[in-house]
């Protein structure tokens, strides 16, 4: 499967890029407004998996050139840059599954909060942000980056899914479970995202406030 | 330590106070509107409890009177319950710290969503309601109660914590991890309660969608 990760030049980005190059046979290519951006990005990326041990190939392309070719495209990049960069793939997505990561939090001296848009969650704006046909899924966003990006870390952590279909949630939770210590859970439909993406804010107070955690994600058992 | 479960005679309250008589040396205290209520389930637990290999004392009272004798007073009710349960013993509290464990949320075709007061949060809700110098916190708004009242289940879950002072905290932090297989984390003040809260609907909609699932809590690592 392509795998492309739009706006993949930032933390995020990174830690999936990282992960399904290692422990997967995806292939993945980089998306960023500017090419030689996405460029020096997917060359670290390759750098970091030569050094540990991993020959991979990542291209760096322009988020539309990056679109055109996936299979699946994710949309890593902050909840306020969703929509334009949406927009500006539209006619490259084809039958590429769009899938959300991002969470909307606004911070306070009491910590991290949810501040979702208007239309219940960050993963219900990209299902309105793309085309009509576009099937779009929420993953991924309890994901925290350091640890993500961190290879020689073992991970251990759930995934929640949300998608517009089956088969959307099909190609995602099998992507997800791709990755070596991800275990994909549907939550269900693109209304169900709110809860999961309000989990991030969370994760942060408790890193926040409890010595010892950091890096945080979850499990459900 | 006395703790009161006010509306203990529901399933979270029944979860506690066989936990609590289970697991450590506090006094526990069933609160219902009507003492016969609170008498008739306190027996019931005593004998959940024998059955179990527990000789455990525990008291069936009017809300007010289970109030009065509080160290920590759990409003075990649902959250529309709770403004009238809360001035119903606003005089009997003390220096009890109240403990909100509820949770609003609304069901549809496509599972559960997170329904918050105006406020913010029912944690917050609680704040608003009890007298002006009363210390509340939050916790057990993530524990599925069906596994917590099944003793010979053996727990692995955390426990979110939040407390408008750190005495509070402190006494509620304690209290969780008395209890064999939970541990507390704190998340901060009471601003932070909502994502607590919304972790609950997402627990449901998890359990819905995967086979296998149910009765789910949760770990952060």
């Amino acid at each position: 499967m392509h795998v492309a990760l739009l706006g993949g030049t930032g933390d995020i980005g990174e830690g999936l890029a990282l992960r399904l190059a290692y422990d997967t046979d995806h292939t993945v290519v980089i998306g960023s407004r500017e090419a030689e951006k996405a460029e020096a990005s997917a060359d670290e990326y390759e750098q970091t998996l030569a050094d540990h041990g991993v020959e991979a190939s990542i291209d760096g392309k322009e988020n539309t050139d990056a679109a055109a070719l996936a299979d699946v495209a994710v949309l890593a990049v902050p909840a306020y840059y969703l929509t334009d960069t949406l927009n500006a793939v539209a006619d490259d997505l084809g039958d590429a599954v769009v899938v959300s990561p991002a969470v909307g939090m606004k911070g306070s001296e009491s910590g991290m909060s949810y501040n979702p848009p208007g239309v219940g969650s960050v993963t219900q704006l990209a299902a309105e942000a793309a085309p009509d046909d576009t099937p779009v899924a929420g993953a991924f966003h309890n994901l925290a980056a350091g640890k993500l990006a961190a290879l020689d870390v073992d991970l251990d952590w759930d995934v929640p899914v949300v998608a517009s279909d089956d088969q959307a949630r099909k190609t995602v939770i099998s992507l997800v479970e791709d990755i070596d210590g991800l275990r994909a859970l549907s939550a269900g439909g693109l209304e169900n995202a709110a809860e999961i993406e309000a989990l991030t804010p969370l994760l942060i107070n408790l890193a926040r406030n409890n010595e010892g955690l950091h890096d945080l994600g979850v499990t459900f058992h």
